[in-house]
């Protein structure tokens, strides 16, 4: 019972707070906020399901200097008692009357002097999961302190994996590999999506996946029209291409990659543009360095598929990944992100294959001081064919 | 690829934005902006486990008369054109310069009059899926429109399941059953339970959930230390009790439950303890009806387990179930939440086992004129003993 609950051994976690208070030093913030279920796991290794249950908010202070408060549901002190933090204060959640505010409130005023500031992270892939109104007290019971944007903070630390880190995302994709392998055990003609998503899902946990956050998928003649779809009771036919995705969990770090399958024969524009794909991250691999932006990405990759005479689809071609699903920064046009030796990147080119019809592919890596370092096992050049 | 992605007809849906209406019309909201996953699945039907991806922001707008208007990234328009909902707006996301929030200000104004009031869900049980920061624009360019709390609204019509989301309900409730009706066949002693989660997640799939939301569990003598936690290394061991608690997953509806195992003969606490629970919640089951509010079923569980000597545990004894893990209301000594016919709710009386030690079981159920039906298959009156 009183056994730790570790992912990592504290030190780990005191150097991501000592990396935190670095830059909450450069944005003069008194302390930091953080109410996202990443943020407290990232903060602290408090790694549990329980955040599907939206009843109670869940909060971790990290003050200028020391170390991080916890102040959580009495249902979550067991389990945070098992991680590094010392310092837990509870209230039996949840409460019509005053859900955590004063506890918050409380912990915050110690950290942050009248007049300070408190960083938040309020920007792009941020969310604050407290309810509004009981923010709304909270800022109002903290005046004259100042809630003000740690967006970039957070983003900046959290973005630079360890090699700890590294090593577990690595760990996760050899899961996910090892499970595509099987797709060919079951994903035949005549077979429903459904079946097949459920097969993918036993056998990503077969492998060792301690649970599978998110599968999608898609199939149809030479593409699919989209990559976020449950799967249907539509059944696999012969000329389909099959395409799963998935972010499966280990130790609370994902992998986010996927791969195509032909059902029978491959057509030749699904042959094509599978190469395209292919060859297009091959190159963007052997490219990568640090220094270049998102939106040097989003280029290299698309003008790549371009010079197969494939056109890019619409939507950013890959993205950051870690204790989330998918992490900044986006490869898109827009992002102006430095890339910066430690990101854990996806590169997830896709490609117009037809009306209303694409075809995607994608790969994790680990940027390098020299370039990309796989953490998905290459997806084989050719489009792999599945007969039945 | 048009294949409609629809769970339930569209006069599901056309009657649950009915209700929605009337709320808004009693409560003066000339529109409701919803953003969580759940409001949104309630009133599409847009399934996707895409939510895993916190780089996006997603709205739906309900005006006081008409269809409901969605406001998403391009990457869900196939998807979302699957539903019921014509009115698809759709941006480049994510976009730095402008995440949605034009586009959604756009929406608002044409449902809102200058001076309208627009409803936000911003009470307990509540989260704004959004950057905080894109809200503060969206409310400077809306005004003089105010936003005003709309959580009594949303949840006083969710909580109210049709005939066909018990259904569901009801199913995933049946797949729950069978894959615990498997736990025997892996749960021994000298396993981890690291794999006993696992082989419970394929028992899930493998009898028909479309993915596992959640699992958690604890084991040990007599009882476990808290309800939230992950597998750890930790091995199962002649004497534990074993706990495993899911929220698997049908066509978006979630069954809430959990059931107890004696790892070797039960020891006279255990199943004193179990015991005690079964019949708390018999009792209980017996004498539910509508009228009742949350906190007098929090009192019958309660006054159920101290008639046999227990003492409850702390926290709350059962909550609302549905397209979420869990709903409100809270069986707490502060939730006066009237039930009312058709809440889907569970049952889950907790007692105190030994130092630091709990004992927790838990039954689904929905509300009936003449009291509760059953959802799950109750489980057994004594505590079964898993031999190895």
């Amino acid at each position: 019972m009183a056994e730790r609950s570790m992912i990592f051994p504290a030190q780990e976690y005191r150097a991501r707070i000592d990396r935190l208070q670095a830059g909450m030093a450069q944005g003069e913030l008194n302390a930091l906020l953080l109410s996202a279920p990443a943020d407290i796991f990232y903060t602290t290794g408090f790694l549990t399901r329980f955040w599907e249950s939206p009843a109670r908010p869940w909060f971790v202070v990290v003050p200028q200097a020391g170390d991080p408060v916890a102040v959580i549901p009495t249902i979550g002190a067991d389990l945070m008692g098992r991680t590094w933090l010392r310092d837990i204060r509870t209230w039996q959640a949840p409460d019509p009357r005053d859900d955590g505010i004063t506890l918050l409130a409380d912990a915050l005023a110690e950290a942050v002097p009248e007049g300070g500031r408190i960083g938040l992270p309020m920007g792009q892939e941020t969310h604050l999961r407290m309810p509004l109104a009981g923010f709304e007290t909270l800022a109002a019971r903290l005046a004259p302190r100042s809630f003000v944007d740690a967006t970039d903070c957070v983003h900046r630390v959290r973005e630079i994996k360890s090699e700890a880190e590294i090593t577990k995302i690595r760990e996760t994709c050899a899961i996910a590999a090892r499970a595509f392998d099987r797709v060919p055990e079951f994903a035949k003609a005549g077979q429903s999506l459904a079946e097949v998503f459920r097969s993918f899902q036993i056998a990503l946990l077969a492998e060792g996946a301690d649970w599978v956050s998110y599968v999608a998928g898609g199939a149809g003649p030479d593409g699919y029209g989209d990559v976020i779809s449950p799967a249907g009771p539509q059944r696999l036919q012969q000329g389909d291409v099959l395409m799963l995705d998935t972010g499966a969990v280990r130790d609370g770090y994902f992998c986010d990659f996927d791969r195509n399958f032909a059902i029978g024969p491959a057509s030749g524009p699904a042959r094509r543009a599978h190469a395209a794909l292919w060859q297009a991250t091959e190159e963007t691999l052997a490219g990568l360095r640090p220094g270049l932006r998102a939106c040097d990405v989003h280029r290299m990759l698309g003008e790549g598929l371009q010079r197969r005479s494939m056109a890019p689809s619409a939507g950013r071609l890959g993205h950051g990944l870690g204790v989330t699903l998918t992490e900044w920064p986006s490869f898109t046009p827009l992002d102006q992100t430095p890339l910066r030796a430690g990101m854990v990147l996806t590169l997830e080119p896709g490609c117009v294959t037809g009306d209303g019809r694409i075809m995607v592919h994608e790969e994790n890596i680990v940027l390098r001081e020299d370039g990309a370092e796989l953490l998905s096992r290459r997806a084989p050049s050719e489009l792999p064919v599945i007969l039945s």
